[in-house]
């Protein structure tokens, strides 16, 4: 039985890039091209079609040069039911194309609600045979013990968990960065998943949880590596919030691997940049995943992959 | 423009009682029979039928008695798109027979992603006029300004917010409690939410931002009452969780405002306990949320109302 981590970072060897495309479908940023003939007025399935059509699309485009996908939850739930149906449809093409597919909903709960929702997302549904994710990221907010419905769930269907542990955003120190016994909640957070990534490393030396650390605290970087050998990081923030391929250069090792670099804006609206244009939006996701890459490649030891 | 605190005491006052049934639906929980005819083997789209039956016998059962239910979207989105399908047909359900809707989905996020999912549940779908819930609960770990864009829906859509500040699990205490200098995490929260719900307050005093604070602290509540006296506090734990309505005494004003109790497992599930059977099961729905609306007017000042 492989940890979700070492399918992960074989992921990762074989598409020889950390790099991780967002699926974060925005009705307003979408090619003019995909909005076109949608219904006037413009309602919730017919913008959940567009998402489908969109999604599948920037599948198809980048599915051969990246390893893994990172589905945004709240902007398909963002048009109600048709919209999560179109997130479940999605994700699966994803899974049929290879790719390793992190559903990013950061869920959070007690007990048993804890568990419907590892059941949701890390198990295989009443009469299907495989988990709509291969990993759910998860908020600690509730306590330790909280998360672990998840990891029974990860670790008796295969799949992994990514716990918030310091995120990217400007006002993330509110809370995280708060110091309880001379420790910051972050670090302790690092240490839980930690020890459960440890008691769970495969070959490649990492388990089945993840940490989600914000790739704009380029300074805590080293230190959160340091700390957690063992544990897969999910970097968010590069592109559109901020961080650079120099800034995450601490959370890889020698090989090129304990790291994923998410990119969602940067990617899937590509066209919107300078260099493109809405005529060519698909060619523009795939110049943009290439550029992403060689720029992981170039600044970090993703190089080495 | 009336504040979603000030239509919940509203709606409390109306019904005279604090009482909120949690629609928290586990299929091995279900009266037989719903179970009954459902296909062998069980699909995913089989469940999510049986807790519409389910939910909607709840409903009808309970519309007239009490003046909110709390949907628990863990359970619904346990069985993928069909149970979510079916979480927002209840909910568009309760909504008609003029019940409060809140949306216990714990939702928190950064930016835009925080923007998508005030957007799914505290405004209107695209092509629709009311939005699904009248309140969300969300998480507070990704740091204050996270939940702003949530208060910026509510205030557009006469919606609420419910901050997560003390949750009722024993490993709570991990992250909420004390820090350096004194305060803790949860009685920061609370200061946050306070303050958005001074701004905002109605006649009766309340605003749109409630909290989150578990049945289980009773020697808390006393403190987070004095602390939050604008806010409405929704209180779990009531029941199944241990909490007693003395317990819950000092959550109250005078006038027995300034709180609602959920209660899910013994309301939904009552016809388990030994005074029932599976063939009187909506008797049994009935019974136990009369038993606690007695319950909580004899022990608190909820018999004010």
């Amino acid at each position: 039985m492989k940890s979700f981590g070492q399918r992960l970072m074989q992921a990762v060897i074989g598409k020889r890039t950390p790099t991780m495309v967002g699926i974060d479908p925005r009705w307003a940023s979408l090619p003019t091209s995909i909005k076109e003939n949608r219904g006037s007025p413009l309602s919730a399935d017919s913008v959940a079609e567009a998402y489908h059509q969109f999604g599948l699309a920037i599948l198809d485009t980048t599915a051969d040069l990246v390893p893994a996908v990172k589905f945004q939850s709240a902007f398909f739930e963002a048009v109600g039911p048709a919209g999560v149906q179109v997130l479940w449809s999605l994700a699966r093409h994803a899974s049929s194309l290879g790719l390793v597919v992190v559903m990013d909903a950061k869920r959070g709960d007690i007990g048993s609600t804890a568990d419907a929702y590892a059941e949701a997302y890390l198990a295989p549904l009443p009469g299907e045979t495989a988990p709509i994710a291969d990993a759910l990221t998860v908020n600690p907010f509730l306590g330790r013990e909280t998360i672990e419905p998840f990891l029974k769930s990860a670790r008796q269907h295969r799949t992994g968990v990514f716990v918030l542990v310091r995120t990217s955003n400007p006002g993330s120190a509110d809370l995280q960065m708060e110091v309880q016994g001379g420790q910051t909640i972050s670090s302790r957070i690092g240490s839980w998943v930690e020890d459960w990534s440890a008691s769970s490393a495969g070959e490649l030396g990492f388990g089945d949880v993840g940490a989600v650390v914000g790739a704009t605290h380029r300074a805590e970087l080293r230190t959160f590596r340091d700390a957690m050998p063992h544990t897969p990081i999910l970097l968010p923030g590069y592109g559109a919030q901020g961080g650079s391929a120099a800034d995450l250069r601490d959370a890889f090792d020698d090989r090129g691997l304990g790291a994923v670099v998410n990119n969602s804006r940067g990617i899937i609206f590509a066209y919107q940049s300078e260099k493109h244009s809405a005529e060519s939006w698909k060619e523009s996701v795939r110049d943009a995943t290439q550029a992403m890459i060689a720029d992981l490649a170039r600044h970090t030891s993703a190089g080495n992959l």
